[in-house]
């Protein structure tokens, strides 16, 4: 990008999401000219406090995009799939939350850790992959640079701040004794994410890390299987996963693999209670992998757990994070 | 058993898994002529009501079972392995639910469903499995027999019920803004068991999951991965697991399979939002599956949803199963 000192746009700012993207912005000192904060007439005219500044929250229409150089969207999918055409058509690079884009073909789906030569063949429009495909993705294109990977199997343990400020608010109110709204309580339970419109027995979400796995790591048909489960926790999200692979590995060369990648921690000692949790990854920006350890129920197979913040790294930051190799462009 | 309305005990009746043995005793008419509840002499005098009776509680010693038939143990490994002996000496039948004689060759290890003759072989103590273990025993059994198990994994999300009314205590006082006790929070946030001695990698858990699926099912070399995880749920414990086969497989048939078998029950359709979860198994006797769909990551290979309650068939109520088909020998 020729400018280095953008104009920047966040749309749906008063969100969980978009609230964080500030916060990302301003830690990571962030270089901009001007900040426009954008979201529905609901939430214009409202205060959001960001860079020691008060802004006040401007209305998305479509023409809030002039002299805009990059907008962050974290909007939903009906708002992106309205507005980012908009955005682009007035010269603006979009970097989109939602999963309206994602599977586009003239859409890049980048985690910058894994695949950011991508961004380069953008059309004006970049897409944030999912949450719970972020936090993998690193992990699954370090290891298979070493070793190819062969079968992915992953269980994910989701944080109900998948489901936003809205969910948060949800299972806090039925912790208080609110009435269960829906088929499944949240408090001291599990549930799925809805069903997916193409496939009765698969939800949306986990046909999103399928679909997103193999865009991000350029393996059109990589055998992997998912099955996301929500559950009473208010952030971060885990996942465990076993881990096939053509060539022989080696345990501790993978821990150096892991730890010593961009944005990933190793945090593994079970003997005294080491490893990551969705406490102990709160208002992190990273990805963290613990319980690493041989799968023998397969040949050269291992299994690990990971962790991230689902708002920070499965969102905000990672959208930050490429608005920010943008700028090296 | 020649006597049929035997004389029986409860050791650790004013525990969770204990107090719930007198409930499934009582549900399921437990055919008995005298029954005896029995704890620790912290425990001994406080009254217990069964059977719309109040039982006194008495302390537990050597010389506790003079006359009893069979006794009923959940009150710990080390009670176990130093009482049970004294049982049998006394020649009392020992329905075990500590982890102590478990892989002792000398015990059967019984999930009735599963492998009801191995209680023939008993010598004086029979061992109920653990409560992870127990709800899974009965799906892989009746695929291993039509297809032929070649792999399984299984990633666990298990309730805090399992560490007895002090776990559940201790998940509802740290909601209500108890300090923290130990390493890891278990309100909001997802941790593991404790690691094995013998193995610094895998926790006690995982370990015992895989020694007692294979002493259960009779398959010494079964290649299984256990990943077992402890959740703020206050009962249920649910599991998602990925099994492979060795022959085709046919999902019609593996869902009739699973749904006629006894005291299974299959609870599938995703669309409509229906599967099992740990509240919807509260207080039930039975195994239930959802999510049933082929894995296409593996040839003949399928991905399941399996819940239980665990302080039921997890616990009480297998071993009062393993108690009635003493009484049919």
């Amino acid at each position: 990008m020729q400018n280095n000192t953008p104009n920047i746009a966040v749309v749906g700012a008063t969100g969980l999401v978009g609230r964080t993207m500030l916060k990302v912005l301003e830690e990571q000192n962030f270089p901009f000219a001007d900040l426009k904060l954008l979201a529905s007439s609901r939430s214009a005219g409202s205060k959001i406090k960001a860079f020691g500044m008060d802004y006040t929250v401007e209305e998305l229409t479509e023409n809030s995009f002039e002299n805009v150089d990059i907008a962050l969207f974290s909007a939903g999918g009906s708002t992106s799939k309205k507005f980012a055409p908009a955005a682009v058509k007035s010269g603006c690079i979009v970097v989109d939350n939602s999963s309206a884009w994602r599977m586009d073909t003239e859409v890049p789906l980048v985690v910058p850790e894994v695949n950011p030569e991508d961004i380069k063949l953008h059309k004006g429009i970049i897409a944030n992959p999912n949450c719970s495909t972020i936090q993998l993705m690193p992990v699954l294109n370090v290891l298979n640079k070493k070793y190819t990977l062969k079968r992915v199997i992953c269980s994910t343990y989701q944080s109900i701040s998948g489901a936003g400020q809205a969910g948060v608010d949800k299972l806090l109110g039925e912790l208080e004794g609110n009435k269960v709204e829906g088929k499944h309580q949240i408090a001291f339970n599990t549930m799925f994410h809805a069903v997916s419109e193409s496939q009765e027995d698969v939800t949306e979400e986990e046909l999103k890390m399928v679909n997103e796995t193999r865009k991000i790591l350029h393996i059109a048909d990589l055998p992997v299987m998912y099955t996301c489960v929500r559950l009473p926790i208010l952030g971060g999200h885990a996942e465990s996963v076993n881990l096939e692979f053509e060539q022989e590995i080696d345990l501790e060369e993978i821990r150096n693999l892991l730890n010593s990648s961009e944005g990933m921690e190793v945090v593994d000692d079970l003997k005294h209670e080491v490893y990551p949790t969705p406490q102990s990854v709160n208002g992190k920006d990273g990805i963290f992998a613990g319980r690493i350890r041989r799968d023998h129920s397969a040949t050269n197979a291992i299994a690990l757990w990971v962790v991230a913040d689902n708002v920070r790294k499965g969102a905000a930051t990672n959208a930050v994070q490429i608005a920010q190799k943008l700028l090296e462009i």
